[in-house]
């Protein structure tokens, strides 16, 4: 047996790559690649693109720095952020390669340009039976209104593409030659499902004429299950990743569902909580409910035999570094300095000696929209409370608390409608780095939280998909239980503390159900700025 | 006849001086002095306390800047921050000279440690005929709150009052020898009309037992009206100033309030909007009506024969200060810095460059409660419609936009219950300094605003009170209209903003009502923020 597998974590800032130890089952090196063209907005708001050449160049740069010796690598995983698309010709060069025009660039995740097809798309597809599988609702996150947006927007572009894809398809592809779409991805943003497949051309047409005929041609129609693999790398994917010619390639994993693996969150009602710059909140059931403003669920597309859920909130790390940015004074900024802290630690260190309801404020966390259990892009967010003695470290912790509410909101909802919440683990950058986030957490929610110990659970289960791939473990099921590790932090609820987020959370729900559903003011000032124009 | 007199207006920070030219009716000289101890707070929320030190310094201060020949001083006025309460012994020395407790010191108009005892005295008043003419409601701001917190957490200091008193009626005494108590004060925050006089001690002893008997004792119950004067300066009031013995004092008047006279503001239906810390919006009418929500009126307090009316926003200069010292990041400031500007210069030109509405946000203005027509204490501030893309100028602009909408809500009140603006004139430091607040005023209200263009229309205002003191003219609307000036600057609305603000300001009245009066969440913060002490 080889000694070695690789998983690659592809983020939306960097990638990060570990040498996972088939024996030991611990990492033996790990890898990080910053990608440097980050996130590009052209000057636009809601606009978030990036340069395909950065996977690329992180490919080879992560694997290159876990100086692994080729022979000893069975197999290579990754994980990608999703819906992360990329317009390619037949060649597959991605189109920016042509075109100077944004659309032509990969639209990340979280590129909200499309909230307008988004709206168009769903309107047509609420009389449509397969639409309860997405929550009953689409978000401009996903792939059909990102080609949309590129149909409206820019048709040179969407004219001269080949395949409209996730880019973690199109870089296994260019590494095998053999075109998969997985269905982890397909399944959860691309409006695919394993009962009905994609949504068929007669009904794309009703909603643009431009997308009739689209899947078979510029959206592949075939999808692959989490049984299949990617294939073995070619001449050409030995030469993009410094490893030999026919290593088997995981079939790609959606990047906040591929810790599930590593985290052995494989069980009934089991839940993932994976806060990062964004939340994704993950949960594995054998009945499947109808659950509305669920992102959606997959069919065996993730853990074999299960249906995996997914919901999230749209914003979490990167609310707080947009009030770090925005919203913290020189005189804090030069404390931090003084004191060789960075500026979150500091507000972490002055926020933690606040008391639970001490800040007087409540925030709805929807900066970049709400993604469940409203659904909908177009709302903001808001703060309450202010006054003249308000300090900026209470307003920090306002807004911790804000995705702590969203977060027990998401909770809820799946319990109403018939999945219990068994268990819940948290992962992510944020979870391990904050102890204060996930105290309040635990205490909003009134449950315990596990915090994963690895710092590298999306790439650890990449690693276990390409295990799998290379024979090693029959299934991820397997994979995961061999190979789970115990972990390191419990969070239980402070009684006196949970008491008093009882009572904020209702202020929080009251106010979430009035601007979510009741007064759309938010929308509203959205038409207003458009008509200010 | 004497060549001057003197005005001095004491505001929230500093006293301002201005030696006027009876001749000419211009300012010969000017001289500000800024208080040394500023506002404490003594580390308790809500709390805003003087050293009644600073004033008698100020008086002197200021005096000496003007450097007149006492000998040409015909007289001296001053305005005064109201209710801005001392609590004195029988040889007038304030409290805070024996004990050291807050409540020992002078009470800044805006201290709020007062709202429970305003609330108290509140469920009493509403039974009361007379209370109408207070709106319907009180101010934690206002002398019979102030003294019932005294009452409560001081008793040993309530005790040992000789008099609670407005500094203005104290500074007055002390200058002259001879007691007196002004009617613009007494009529706008200490509860007392002149049809009913002061609320009788069985009212007040119902209110609280330690109250009974106090209307004669520790509150005067004897009032002036605008007619009358304070006296001449004895020989203590003439070391006090550097003037000479018997020089006539004018019965000081409320600060805000000072600048009608100056403004020339005497007529039916005018409003004079002063724009400083806080806003003050006065009116005068010689046809009382009902009017909710408003501060109060005084009849033959500020312009014989008129009652006058008294609305305002508790925060305007204030919360624009909380922004920028707890929310414009360091790079803000450095580029300030860089190019030699305040900062709220800065902020002001990156945010005239946004078009109207073009912010996404609407703010609630309440970071210091509502003053009218809401008139409650416990109500704090909001922002909404928050994105990653939200700029500081942005939430600077909808700060303004919110003092804008307030007042728009304010005059509206008044039409609303029978008494027609006819005219608008602002005053005040930052009606002076920001066009662009102003043109948003006119943009949001879809009137024209004219702006004074003395900066010292209140110490203006002061010397004229003193130039009737001096038997210069017969009564104030005499002076007024003999000094009046014209105006500067004359902003009308621009009809493609007035509309967008239009829109805009719908979603405020909404959220201004929902808060208010319907979802009382930020009430129930602070009762929560109780339970977590």
């Amino acid at each position: 047996m080889k000694k070695y597998v690789i998983g690659i974590d592809f983020g939306t800032l960097s990638a990060r790559a570990v040498l996972f130890d088939l024996k030991t089952g611990e990492e033996a090196a790990e890898a990080v690649y910053t990608y440097p063209h980050g996130v590009m907005d052209f000057g636009r708001p809601k606009y978030a693109l990036q340069h395909p050449d950065d996977y690329l160049e992180a490919l080879k740069t992560t694997i290159a720095g876990l100086a692994a010796d080729p022979a000893e690598v069975a197999a290579l995983g990754i994980d990608f952020t999703c819906c992360t698309m990329v317009a390619v010709d037949e060649k597959l060069e991605p189109l920016c390669k042509r075109f100077e025009n944004p659309h032509a660039y990969v639209k990340l995740w979280k590129h909200h340009g499309a909230v307008e097809q988004a709206d168009r798309f769903d309107a047509f597809a609420k009389k449509e039976e397969w639409f309860r599988i997405f929550g009953g609702s689409s978000s401009s996150e996903w792939l059909f209104p990102k080609i949309m947006e590129t149909l409206d927007e820019a048709p040179e572009v969407f004219d001269a593409t080949y395949r409209f894809m996730e880019v973690a398809d199109w870089l296994s592809w260019r590494m095998t030659g053999r075109e998969t779409h997985n269905a982890s991805m397909a399944g959860l943003k691309n409006h695919w499902s394993k009962e009905y497949g994609y949504p068929d051309n007669e009904f794309l047409k009703k909603v643009h004429p431009g997308l009739g005929g689209i899947v078979g041609t510029k959206v592949s129609a075939v999808v692959n299950s989490v049984d299949e693999t990617a294939g073995v790398l070619n001449e050409c994917g030995a030469a993009m990743t410094g490893l030999l010619p026919g290593t088997p390639v995981a079939l790609p994993m959606v990047d906040a569902h591929a810790p599930l693996a590593a985290l052995n969150i494989v069980g009934e009602g089991e839940m993932l909580v994976v806060i990062g710059t964004s939340t994704c909140h993950i949960i594995n059931t054998k009945h499947p409910a109808t659950v509305p403003g669920i992102t959606a669920y997959v069919q065996d597309g993730m853990i074999p035999g299960f249906y995996t859920y997914e919901s999230g909130q749209a914003g979490a790390g990167d609310c707080f570094d947009w009030f770090v940015h925005h919203c913290v004074p020189a005189s804090y900024t030069a404390e931090a300095e003084e004191r060789g802290m960075n500026i979150h630690a500091l507000l972490r260190e002055k926020a933690m000696r606040l008391k639970p309801g001490r800040n007087r404020l409540v925030a709805l966390d929807w900066w970049s929209g709400n993604r469940s259990v409203l659904k909908n892009d177009n709302l903001t967010g808001m703060i309450l409370g202010l006054t003249m003695q308000t300090k900026p470290e209470e307003i920090y912790r306002a807004l911790i608390e804000a995705t702590a509410y969203g977060t027990r909101r998401i909770i809820e909802n799946y319990e109403e409608h018939g999945i219990p919440v068994t268990d819940i683990c948290a992962a992510g950058g944020i979870a391990r780095k904050d102890p204060m986030l996930m105290q309040i957490y635990a205490d909003v929610t009134g449950r315990e939280f596990r915090v994963a110990r690895t710092g590298q659970a999306a790439a650890r289960g990449s690693a276990l998909y390409a295990a799998v791939a290379a024979g090693v473990c029959r299934d991820i099921t397997e994979a995961a239980e061999k190979y789970a590790r115990p972990d390191a932090e419990r969070y239980t609820p402070d009684p006196g503390a949970a008491e008093i987020y009882e009572a904020l959370y209702r202020e929080y729900k009251k106010l979430h159900d009035y601007f979510g559903l009741e007064n759309r003011v938010m929308e509203r000032l959205d038409e207003i700025a458009g008509r200010a124009e």
